[in-house]
């Protein structure tokens, strides 16, 4: 037995659970000392997650005494469930929340879209935004990306930043596996519903409006989320009104020259979701629309990956000083 | 045996073609005196489209003389290779032609898009255009929409009609299921390239912008399609500028209000697309984004009904005087 | 408005349900005026089943008033509840019963496997069993078969009767789409599950066993269910030990000579569900295999068409001197 | 860079070329030093594979001068091909040949169902077999197991060897993925085609016949194979007699009780395939059909990992003399 960093992951029956319990088992720097969750605690990790077979791990309840020995925590829980258990971990444990509750800044944001009072703003988990990498090394407290707005602002943040982008009107559609909906048992996320279907939700109303804004730079949004038969992946189609004429695809290139998970894609090659599956890296291309002059920027991830437990365990290799890409693949797995 | 209308199909062996043949042999008021091949002429019905099993026909050789017997022909063959065929049909008999060939109005669109000479413009078969619906009625040659000019123009045309949006800067992102992408066996339309991905294609350049734009009246038009993981459906998300402050959900109600394809949901409904498998229907749903005040649309239909077949049916039904409806149906096959 | 047959639809918010409206709504001597529902009574159809968009109607509340007025009631009710409601209403309307109430001979049987009081068998609702026909359109009281028992009872049946496969070892493997496993929204169910995988289920212990060996006359029946990742459809696959040695595929073309749904496909071509959804037919194939010398006999349907709906209809139609193919389609939608 | 082993990877542009790459280059002892093809030669690895951007190699031509430096070399070509390439290496190159060429005893069998010549038998590449594993350490030369042949031969050799089930009437029904048919741009696995489908082939006529008896020690084999809609996976219904009142499920927990890859589940949990994927796992489970005392087990891989590229590097893992474990996963990616 390895004496690792201590880690432990509260939430662990969902899906995001599920694939920080597979990261964390599997990073040669963590052992995994605790995984807690609701109504599933007390159950084998692998009745609960059958791909986690031959991990020999009972579910305990998420309670604070279960989690402050441990290192760093991650807090994979239902929105508004993350503030009240952080508070009572010991300043010392380092939290990565892939929850919402701390990712904005601004309170009436959090109060229009999520509702409640809100529980105050982290270190927000994206390393390939400017100065991030540092920010998030020197917290023992940082708030994970939506799934949507790592997709999003990876793919818009430089082009706004660089001044080729203007903030003003920006268009997004982007589509989402059904694990991006949670594991709870829905009449809508049924196999029966979702197989061959394209199925748009909260149109123009999406509670990741505000932190896509945020992370972005954009100030006028427009926003369509659409559920896709399929199990991860998400698609993210931006556009935005061109501010001078400059190669979008060459400011990308530039903005992440040096982030080994981010891709800008050789000419000619698009991003797609599958090529992602399982990995921590996001995709991008991007190009000028012929007839109409708009960027179109194209963004591809795997929303339990970079879109939430691979971003989480690149943010705890930062908060503990390792190699970010430590325990985490650059490669997809496909077909 | 009936007396009925003599329809044949050229062109039957491609998914269009299957689609057209379940619907003119299941047409109360059709014959089906011919179906015509390239490489699968020779073989049976139901060797080619397993699911016609009990349709007992074979597939003919793609000729003139073949087809001339006809009292209408559905042309469903690559783009540009309708042109020649119908130029030897007499003048008579009656041509639905599901190819992109006479569509447009504008040589230069087709010559920048499509590349080649122009075959010349043919009535556009979407009746539920304003008017269109008699001239339909009173033609003999009728270009019918691609499918996904079908899904945004229905979405969008009312709305820029009326005044309602600007026609300058549309944002389009829509998805279509393989069965849009043709039959031919090309390695990224393989299941295991397709299952579980969502891919962007001809971002920005696809060839049938110069139709949307004169089938929708926009002027700017940003276009992205996607391949999405499912066999048919097209969901289109239409994004544009509102030009005055009108509900955009009334005026599609009442463009459509005596369409019988075309459904403007309920408030709280979106469309998806599997509630129209199988169906000539085409289901609307409109908001205003509550952040950038854009009008979204979302428009889904089967590629291969209204957005094809269904669609060359109803014309057909027009153009030889019956009621639209005749042999279609409203309602999808699901789950 | 026709004068059409009065028909009743118990049980319509489920996907078996949704499909019998489907049917019922567009078979040309049928007038659907009355469909009930027990949590979704109050809501309007289309928003139950969005397929059914323009189809004007409220669900009711399933209750013996609502529907003793109708000449023919199909009931789509939960197993275990069809015969407290069948038992309320009048002699002289017509039911079939798509649950397993009715369906058995051996109340001890149904003891095994559902468990409680048997309510006694009806007529067995499958045509294509030698006199069936003719007892379907005598009866009053009809139980449909199950999905399960369709595929399989359609491919072994005329095998055993003929002396052709011995009864007493019969080994059958059926996989089905989810839309079988209805629509209760259960967390094996969800799509994030479903997706990418096959996964069997009440192994060696299904509760269709015992109807299995009724309707096909099999004495020894191993059973393995598995669920698919597609909404619709059944594949099984039927093996058996010749009892003598003739050619399978000729007994089961001649038992259905003049059986209008059920296709023994010319040699080389498989049957696959693909081919099959939407309509009501079933097709077979059959072979020896090379190796061990056993029948194996391939049957594919729509679960919810000749496995449920489809094949309610064609009993009503018996029942009440019509056409067994009235209002349903030969043809599958495929792609 | 690391000193590691030397590794190359020919016919690196199919699925299975795929899954090398990606285990190889992600190996902790391997260097990658060359990855060679046949049409695709002179590509970037990223646009043939795009799941792995960020690998920075260029597919070189399969010739033996490129692949004689490496100190193992992975040969993934179509089947009859892998003999001749193998011949002009030099001796002291290790290979695990994926493809079918060396994997039969029997000369007659390889003619009946390959046809040409048979090139000689090398060591079986399934450790898990009874002393298997001590021979493919000791060998330069492996020929690693067909997909199916892994998946039916875990669940069943063990219990055939010890007597628990009768190898004369084995009946086994399995649906792959469909990775397990190629890359080859054949009409039948377009995504149009696949997708809601379930399509047998082959049926009692396929190749693997041989090599699953072979391996197992079944004398008499009824294999019906079925191509389901999704890119990997294989799940295998497996039935026998049972020769003795054994309890399987502990005849298998016996025998794999020291194989890392191979989980023998608790009671009540069956394999499903979801639950394997990008893992070199098979999961099993066993039972006692109530109605006909057939012994059914059930055995789920992905036939990408345990079945193909997964098992070759632990194939060569054993035969380096690493640990079998080493750069290979026991848990899979889900959902």
């Amino acid at each position: 037995m390895s004496m690792g960093i201590r880690v432990a992951v509260a939430g662990a029956s969902g899906y995001a659970g599920g694939e920080l319990l597979r990261l964390v088992a599997g990073h040669p720097e963590f052992d995994l000392v605790a995984a807690t969750a609701h109504s599933q605690a007390g159950h084998r990790v692998d009745v609960v997650h059958p791909q986690l077979t031959g991990l020999d791990l009972v579910l305990g309840t998420t309670d604070p005494t279960a989690l402050a020995d441990a290192d760093l925590v991650f807090l994979a829980l239902p929105h508004g469930e993350s503030a009240a258990l952080a508070a009572q971990l010991p300043a010392e444990v380092r939290i990565v929340d892939l929850g919402a509750d701390h990712r904005l800044a601004d309170p009436y944001a959090w109060a229009q879209y999520y509702g409640g009072t809100h529980a105050g703003q982290w270190t927000y988990g994206l390393p390939e935004l400017p100065g991030q990498r540092e920010l998030i090394a020197e917290s023992t407290r940082v708030a994970n990306t939506g799934c949507y707005a790592a997709a999003i602002t990876l793919a818009l943040a430089p082009l706004i930043a660089d001044g080729a982008a203007s903030p003003a009107d920006v268009v997004v559609v982007a589509a989402s596996g059904t694990s991006g909906a949670g594991r709870a048992a829905k009449p809508h996320l049924l196999a029966s519903e979702v197989l061959g279907d394209l199925s748009p939700y909260r149109v123009g109303t999406h509670q990741h409006v505000p932190e896509i804004k945020q992370a972005s730079g954009a100030t006028g949004l427009s926003f369509t989320p659409v559920l896709a038969p399929m199990p991860r992946g998400i698609l993210a189609t931006v556009t935005a009104v061109p501010a001078r004429g400059v190669d979008p695809q060459q400011v990308l290139a530039q903005a992440y020259a040096d982030a080994p998970f981010v891709h800008v894609l050789p000419e000619g090659r698009w991003p797609h979701t599958a090529a992602t599956l399982g990995s921590n890296s996001c995709h991008l291309q991007a190009t000028v629309d012929i007839d109409s002059g708009r960027l179109i920027v194209l963004s591809a991830l795997d929303n339990l990956g970079k879109g939430a437990a691979g971003q989480a365990v690149q943010n705890a290799n930062l908060m503990l000083g390792l190699p970010e890409t430590t325990g985490l693949s650059i490669w997809g797995v496909a077909p």
